[in-house]
């Protein structure tokens, strides 16, 4: 097979070009009409590939592609789930080349979705397409639930899954949309956070006043929503909002032992990132902060003047936008009305706040000794000389919890990412090496269960 | 005089539209050559006017015009100040129409720079002009000494007249540039705050993060820049900076039944305005607040995303735009040398902090009881019908500082604007009625003095 994917391998990526040249970012509406380009291009390449059944499933968002291919009597069947879509590509001028003209360099392919989750995505499609060639079969019977709405928080795709549970039933849920600890040590995530999100904004006028007539006899909706910000967080790096931690996990020393079996360099994240110390909860590393702990992010802020050179104003209005990583049995609508609480108790003098929630998703946690997640570490060993490790991942799928949960399926995180590949951040990428060793991966999970 | 006013009032609006209509903002290098088309218009109607000896004055920056007319002998000499520069025009969407096609609506014209300065400013050259149609010559020498810089603190018009000081010597300055109390109630100003402005620069790394991965674990800028921005300012309304007040003059009670006297109506205020409450310095009114203390307001601020939709990141960089009003013998050298000691006590873990300043200017203060101001007083009483009050006001005009202490002229402030025509803000406009009167007072001041 490894020959197989190193004599295709040049196709393979002009292929993978094409998919990362369409901007499908689902967050933006001006993109929409680019979001379904890239679903029907992908609909394409399943039914090149030798999946059957395809459809392109519009919903109130952007569409779900479903495809399957059942003809591998009395064996399970896998359920393969991916996103076609992409955040946003701002700032764009940190970008080294557009990130929407995919640019191959030393041994990487950069673009936005290269590695989210585009590229990650592409090496299910190829991998069925090389078996099926192989065989003129597959080894199990194999069904596709893709989305366009992952990086918006799957608001279409839960529903859809609960009202097709026997269309999308399967023995076992795949999923590459995670990471390698670092490159060369592959991992099978057990747990993801769950996540909340929302937007506040702070309004103090109906309009920006001049700072020379009103200035200091009137509220400043920055100044308020700059102290609203700063109450969130304790001097001890703990999220102030009341009853915040209920439902987190005591931090066993099974725990902790885990959370420090992830290998993590602080001297090279440091000296990479250009950072002057970390941060966090008092009493945590950096691995037991991003992994087991909850969190509350601001993400971006704006109000008033920002542009070039200086308008003397005091502004009017404000916003931010605000996103918590939960962990545990932390409930994400519960969270939700304590920050509102939190928001109405320390609301400064003449401030105005509104609240608008974006995003929820439950936390979720795999367990690593099942069969499956066992017989996927078998592959990965195989393919990489090196047994994959357990860990919790820090980030979200809110898709995982539902899933778990609906199909009663075991969910297996097969990640070929690297955390250094700038997921969300300017100049994105994805390692050729885990773009090929990844097809021959999931080649050989689909033969051995 | 009154009745060629109003025989004249259509042609000269249509030739403030024109002026109007060019979008000379002077903080945006993208507008530069319309700024320079700007000066050259009024450079054209001071031609027109009868001035003598245009010049259109290249600077490092935006040019300056000087004109004059010297044939009064034995007159005193009257140098005529103001400003063909205007301020940016976003945000564009709250405007009623669009900045730059002058609109005029129940007796006002709307557009950026209506009141701020242009229609102000177009008083004097029509002025200047009927006197001259009207007797062939004017009752005094008059000099024209106007920049495109005053919404970017005069950069160079500062060094100009103190490099050419016999050149613009007068004996008596003559400045429109600010407001009435209220409608029918003109007002003389006596008093001009200082300012300090800067920028104020937070990163953390050398790119935004994943929130997934990161968040909690390294330092986010806009965590930084809040707790940094809500460090500036006591429960109490007052400045936290050390020594900031120095120089402050004490609340005499003369000081503050001066203050009183200016007619504030604070129910009619908060409901134009749409304030919950007002805000300020513990024990002072809005006027106190407003006209002789002093002020730190953040103008502006940004960082991270603050699209439409979401990204879950950890933002790497966030910066604000922060301005001073000075009062008494405060000097915004030491009080910027202040600030920076601040920030760097108060400067959270992880953050590094640049600061930038971007405008300085002393505090002023002119004396009422002046001849010069006492028979400025007189025209606005024949005009108006009331006699001025004579204000401190809270914004800032560098130059009025420099003319002062360079020209050793008195300096006189005779606003024709209104405290509600939006100036610095979202559909400005000027009242007609202000402009025709305008050009009676400012005629029967030439004539008087």
């Amino acid at each position: 097979m490894k020959e197989k994917i190193n004599l295709h391998s040049e196709q393979f990526l002009n292929e993978l070009t094409e998919f990362l040249s369409i901007p499908s970012i689902s967050s933006l509406s001006e993109y929409k009409s680019e979001v379904k380009r890239s679903a029907e291009w992908l609909a394409h390449a399943l039914e090149k590939a030798g999946m059957e059944n395809i459809e392109v499933i519009e919903t109130t968002g952007h569409p779900i592609i479903y495809a399957d291919w059942l003809h591998a009597e009395g064996k399970p069947t896998v359920l393969i789930y991916g996103h076609y879509d992409v955040q946003p590509a701002d700032p764009l001028e940190l970008w080294d080349s557009p990130p929407f003209e995919p640019v191959i360099k030393d041994e990487k392919i950069y673009a936005r979705g290269a590695t989210d989750d585009k590229g990650q995505l592409y090496i299910h499609v190829k991998a069925i397409d090389l078996l099926m060639k192989e065989r003129g079969s597959l080894p199990v019977n194999v069904k596709f639930c893709i989305e366009g709405e992952e990086e918006v928080a799957s608001p279409n795709l839960g529903p859809f899954i609960s009202e097709n549970k026997e269309k999308v039933a399967a023995d076992a849920v795949l999923i590459s949309d995670t990471s390698f600890i670092e490159k060369g040590q592959p991992a099978i995530c057990t747990s993801l956070r769950g996540a909340l999100a929302l937007e506040l904004e702070v309004e103090t006028a109906n309009t920006d006043l001049h700072s020379g007539s009103y200035g200091g006899g009137v509220p400043n909706a920055v100044h308020g929503l700059t102290e609203l910000l700063a109450s969130f967080h304790g001097d001890d790096g703990q999220v102030t909002v009341e009853q915040f931690y209920e439902g987190v996990p005591e931090p066993t020393e099974e725990l902790r032992s885990e959370a420090a079996k992830i290998p993590f360099n602080e001297k090279s994240t440091k000296e990479a990132l250009d950072l002057e110390s970390f941060y966090g909860e008092k009493g945590f590393s950096f691995q037991e902060r991003t992994g087991i702990r909850p969190t509350l992010e601001i993400n971006g802020v704006s109000g008033g003047f920002a542009g070039e050179g200086l308008k003397t104003i005091v502004p009017g209005k404000a916003q931010a936008k605000i996103s918590c990583r939960l962990v545990g049995d932390q409930d994400p609508d519960y969270i939700y009305k304590q920050i509102e609480q939190h928001v109405d108790k320390y609301k400064p003098q003449g401030c105005r706040v509104r609240l608008n929630q974006l995003i929820t998703a439950k936390p979720v946690s795999l367990d690593s000794r099942h069969p499956i997640l066992q017989k996927a570490a078998d592959s990965f060993e195989r393919v990489y000389k090196v047994r994959p490790l357990f860990p919790k991942e820090g980030g979200s799928i809110p898709i995982v919890e539902v899933f778990s949960r609906v199909l009663s399926a075991p969910v297996v995180l097969m990640g070929f990412g690297l955390p250094t590949e700038n997921l969300h951040a300017p100049n994105e990428h994805f390692h050729i090496e885990n773009f090929t060793k990844g097809i021959e991966t999931v080649c050989d999970f689909l033969n051995e269960i």
